[in-house]
């Protein structure tokens, strides 16, 4: 395999910005904008031959006049300038040159011509060329921001490459909104030069990238994807989800992206062998980045459930069955242990329902004994309808008693609320301690803590389908790992 | 039909609560506050011989010492005392009882003996009993919170009932978080007098409910809820997510509610012959009870979606022909009329892909000319990652030009996302104008514009897959009332 290093494209020492303007709505303004406001570890050259300086910044008539050399240029200057553009990049000695300027082959045969002419010269100089028509690379160890919308991504472990530069940004959003952390990103374009599966091999040597995410619309019948896929895939999580996988979603990807069509099946069937994580929809693909990034691998598919509610025990077991997975039967053992400590009306099996029992001390001692119980791989929590409950007006009118009661209740609603935290450290504990995946599902609005989830290990979802969906990707990979070579 | 007038029981004129306590901690005490703190509108009576007031309000040693008529009773009060106060409630002419305590049929044989004296005493007396073994009940038009949980629904055309207490009042959450609005609700409990048919029977004819949601775990082979629903179904919107669909999640469910289990594929088939839109996860009934509440029925199957990122109309075409929606070619008059407001790079076609164009002007022209276009019967609008994309930081080292420019980005973001309330309330009246749904995906981390949507009319959701599966749910609903009877 022709594995293309693409460290000096992440992690330049130097950019050149070939287009940069000083017009506020001009993409060579705001990519620089984005890489200036992030900044970039290294030194930021704006080149543009009418100004003196951007944004407080010299600016270089062009790229030649730059006198220190040049790792990575961006380019956004209209698509009939950007071959001159890589002979001077050529001439240079630059690593890398990212080309946003969209008009290429996705526009049709002129643009196809010009494409080929920039992809060959870029090869012919030993560039590595990111596009054409991309919004862009993020990498969290220099502070590379060079994309078109202003996203800030949290760091961690997650690298993307995406074929749709709108969805692969939604991701970075995302991943802001639910604690996940993402190392690399780029958005591939039209993959003139570096394709999928160059990103994919580099990602997978890649020590600082655990977990690989991926949004493709098209695959040539003859992609290097799928053998590269099946050598990353024991190494690191590969998650793909696919867009343009009916009549009219391919029809909209062609002439969106210029993808080719590929059969469904054989694509679904191609990935399963190759041990991708395939993702059926686009908020299972974040739900599972979450789980893949900041969860342990469980062991195999049998789930212990916790919960405070008996109709969510229900419902979180049909889920589980639905989707493979075992819930054993609670030992005698557990269950004498419980009856310690819960009512007498708890529903003394697996759901384990604590039937309302609402403080932490029992929930986390149950969660315990799950989590280190042998014949079980994995816990799914269910926190309940507790924390969104306590939330009282002020504006009652009534006796003084009332009014004195639901102050003191919302007190009370403080303090409980105060407890969510270290019901959090110590499930994150309990993970580290046990190897086991502990899925939190709050019920909630929101379906995280708002913590970095990197460092604590336990993943969170609204709801407990889309919890069992996650667990079950990770089951699965699992049995890949498992499976002989 | 037996048809039970349930009005004094959601809208009773004064209630007595038995079983009032001053202790914190007792659901006696609890409930009373919430009843008292949102002002129910009408007397509320305490029972506590052994107190003189709870709350301010004052208090009355029996049932009989209450000089007024009682419309309803709520009883908190453990099991064996139930009994003899049915006796007090029948002596005293109440009309309906709420039977909270629980350890009744849901804990054996002795439990199951008491709920059918119960039963038996309140039938006898014509009194309508709910539960036992229930979290109580919500009506708008009274105020009346009798419900364990302080949720505070907001108001809307929705009435529900539901086999699990905790999922129902979650549902109750979830509206308020959602701009969803209740009208009724109740925690039908063990359903020993008053069932799920006696509920949906008597929303049929509630002219203030317009669509109803049930949560179920058990039904009896003989129930008459499929008789009573095949007459409902036509009438309103009647949608339903059932618990215990498999044989880990019917033992939970039988131990949690002494729900009986009923084959998955009999009951899908009777569900489907009624009418009932059956709904297959807990995201899915919040999302679908949120487009039947605000959005009008879609007249076909045939969409128009439009997108300012080719990625996500890829993702939701397929997501449309996945669910056998149509996404009809567009027509050449349209094309004339977009080339006339958007760049040339634009799709050209069905999904409307503006190509980055993210004004607000021509995504609102797009919109009408979609929604009026008589080959679509549906609109599906993604926003994209613009509003989100809008959030700078202050604190960033560098020259003064950079400071500069980053509070004038900022300004910017917040004129941009006031502009926000102006698209949703010209959708808000292009819905109205063509009767069409127009459901519009925010690809952000809410589902909704915190407005009221009983007035905007206007549904969204955080991804375009939920968005469909909605929408799919409409179209289904739409062929189940063409068809014949």
């Amino acid at each position: 395999m022709n594995y293309r290093n693409l460290d000096r494209l992440f992690n330049p020492k130097s950019i050149a910005m070939i287009g940069a303007s000083a017009t506020p709505v001009k993409w060579g303004f705001i990519v620089l904008l984005n890489i200036l406001k992030e900044g970039f570890k290294g030194p930021v050259y704006p080149v543009n031959p009418k100004l003196k300086t951007i944004l407080g910044v010299t600016c270089y008539p062009s790229l030649e006049a730059i006198p220190e050399p040049v790792d990575l240029v961006i380019i956004t200057t209209p698509a009939p300038t950007v071959s001159a553009l890589i002979d001077e990049c050529g001439r240079k000695g630059v690593a890398s040159v990212v080309v946003i300027t969209s008009g290429f082959s996705e526009t049709g045969p002129d643009g196809t011509r010009m494409e080929q002419e920039i992809v060959a010269k870029a090869q012919g100089y030993g560039i590595h060329l990111v596009g054409p028509n991309t919004m862009g690379i993020f990498s969290a160890k220099s502070n590379l921001h060079a994309l078109m919308p202003p996203v800030v991504p949290l760091h961690g472990g997650l690298s993307m490459f995406s074929q749709s530069g709108n969805v692969g940004v939604q991701m970075l959003y995302w991943g802001n909104n639910k604690g996940i952390g993402f190392n690399k990103f780029v958005s591939s374009g039209n993959e003139g030069d570096l394709k999928g599966e160059d990103y994919l091999s580099y990602f997978a040597e890649d020590k600082d990238t655990k977990v690989i995410l991926a949004y493709l619309e098209g695959l040539d019948p003859d992609s290097k994807l799928y053998q590269v896929a099946r050598k990353v895939c024991r190494k690191k999580p590969v998650l793909i989800f696919k867009g343009g996988r009916t009549q009219t979603g391919g029809k909209a990807a062609a002439s969106h992206s210029g993808a080719m069509a590929v059969s469904s099946r054989v694509l679904r069937a191609a990935f399963r062998q190759a041990g991708i994580i395939e993702i059926e929809n686009s908020q299972g693909l974040i739900d599972c980045a979450k789980a893949f990034s900041a969860s342990p691998i469980p062991r195999g598919n049998r789930v212990a459930i916790l919960t405070r509610g008996g109709g969510w025990g229900v419902i979180t077991a049909d889920s589980c069955e639905e989707n493979g997975l075992i819930i054993p039967k609670l030992s005698d053992t557990i269950i004498e242990r419980m009856n310690k400590i819960l009512p007498p009306y708890w529903s003394h099996g697996n759901p384990v329902d604590m039937a309302a029992v609402i403080t932490s001390e029992p929930y986390l001692q149950c969660m315990e004994m799950l989590a280190e119980w042998d014949e079980v791989d994995s816990v799914i929590a269910l926190g309940g309808s507790i924390q969104s409950a306590m939330d009282f007006k002020n504006d009652v009118e009534g006796p003084k008693e009332l009014k004195e009661t639901l102050a003191f209740a919302q007190e009370f609603a403080k303090e409980y609320t105060a407890q969510d935290d270290v019901v959090l450290e110590q499930t994150r504990q309990l993970v580290e301690k046990t190897g086991k995946p502990i899925i939190v599902v709050t019920l909630g609005e929101y379906d995280n803590h708002k913590s970095d989830l990197m460092d604590h290990q336990v993943v969170s979802y609204p709801t407990p389908e889309r919890a069992v969906r996650a667990l079950k990707r990770m089951v699965d990979y699992r049995r890949f790992l498992d499976s002989p070579v």
